[in-house]
């Protein structure tokens, strides 16, 4: 199903929460997440603060998710949204090889990925990049370092270290990636600094390695680089107690909206945010 | 223990879920509530998007949150909550013959209680009444109406029978209660109607009942005059995102402060409502 009449971007707490209530409500959805739902829930290793759900620990709770979501029918899309725009009053979702359709989106993109490092903003298109299949091919025998964050990732870097001379490697996970011409360094990346284009990068413990070219492989894009026009306060979408972000029809919820960083929360926004979906679905007169 | 640095009135999901997290982060608090939890989720026959626990039923969930607050050591103090005040910076909680007092209030007092009846504001004192121990003499010998929202206020609708000459009685639930000056119309109050004090009620059905004095017998009273000067908006109380309402101290987390009247959005506000009440203590110099 390529269309549908609410996407959600991002199969956390927040998302599931949201898709939950789509299905009760018969509308059709599309949950766009990775199958094995929240990394950050996963790792979590003792949850204390659920209600109902007394010191859970973050791989059962995934478990409990995901029988919910099967009972309920909703099924997850694994595919990686890379960029949002509306036309002709409907949402536009690209994913890498394919197009997606909806009437209105919910984000639920998490907070790790919205802080960008100092310059990783400002350098975007002048030797930053997010897409390794994109731009790999203009760092062809350069040296480039390559920030990863999920395992899932990790491919792009080694399709990367295929193509560039050196990689500074930068996971944020334990990885046991390993190859000849990849140097992990300890310390993370601080800064990406240059004149014009990127020249070089600083790390959080002083050290500077000139590079010609940074990856940030994210599971998901920053919210308001993925949709254009969206409002952000200090890398996190803006929204009212409706969950609803500046640009009509798109609302957002869970970790991408701010602190607290709480699963009750998550679940608390995405029940809003589909609530408010629904409202705009029937003030835009459609599936009534 | 009648002094906390959070107090919550009731122990629904909102109240809940702000409890668990004052007792992670080792605040005292007092959480006031009915030791059965809420009436609302209790009643729900079917819950179906409570993420993690599909397709359970009110009386289990209930069970489910009960285990948790067992857990986690948070006991409920059965009382109700008949006024608050802030005196010194603190706030004083009123209940029948006992005074609380905490530093902070979240209140979670669920939706029910917070729809007016047309009259019910404007006559209170003057013939409309919440509190049958306070003004129950004040009838002997009348003929009173009696609105009562849950089986634990009925003992008070007997007291008032044993007053009264006679009671027109409104019970929201399936009440077996009977007396022979017991009268239960089979139409709900529209609104209590008077020149400078009650004079009779009018029914939905149109029906028009001369009475001396209305009692509405309620599980909480509404919020505004439960904490005089807080501000509401169509019965409910006005929140920021970080739920708090316009008194410095004081939030509002769960269905009192509206739509969607959701467990999930309940126990969301009520993680964020504890979160703000941390910030509040922290800025006021306690419990560093």
């Amino acid at each position: 199903m390529n269309r549908a009449d609410i996407a959600i971007v991002g199969a956390g707490p927040a998302g599931i929460s949201a898709a939950l209530n789509a299905k009760i409500r018969n509308k059709s959805v599309i949950l766009f997440g990775n199958g094995d739902l929240s990394r950050k829930v996963e790792l979590s290793k003792l949850i204390s603060n659920y209600p109902g759900l007394p010191e859970i620990s973050g791989k059962e709770l995934n478990e409990k998710f995901k029988a919910h979501l099967d009972k309920a029918g909703v099924g997850i899309t694994d595919e990686k949204i890379t960029g949002i725009y509306k036309r002709g009053g409907r949402f536009i979702l690209l994913a890498d090889l394919k197009e997606f359709e909806a009437d209105c989106v919910i984000l639920a993109t998490g907070a790790e990925s919205l802080k960008p490092v100092e310059g990783e903003r400002e350098f975007l298109g002048r030797g930053v990049s997010f897409c390794a299949t994109c731009d790999g091919n203009l760092f062809k025998g350069k040296t480039i370092a390559v920030s990863c964050d999920c395992p899932e990732e990790e491919a792009e870097a080694v399709y990367l270290s295929e193509i560039a001379q050196r990689v500074y490697y930068f996971p944020s996970f334990k990885s046991s990636l390993e190859r000849e011409n990849i140097i992990k360094p300890h310390s993370g990346i601080k800064a990406v600094c240059g004149q014009n284009r990127v020249e070089e990068i600083k790390l959080k413990n002083g050290d500077k390695i000139k590079v010609d070219g940074v990856f940030f492989l994210k599971q998901s894009a920053a919210a308001d680089i993925l949709l254009s026009k969206l409002e952000t306060e200090n890398g996190r979408i803006i929204v009212d107690r409706e969950m609803k972000t500046n640009i009509d029809g798109c609302f957002a919820a869970g970790d991408c909206t701010g602190a607290p960083y709480q699963i009750a929360k998550a679940v608390g926004e995405g029940n809003v945010a589909l609530h408010s979906a629904l409202a705009y679905l029937s003030k835009i007169g459609k599936n009534q």
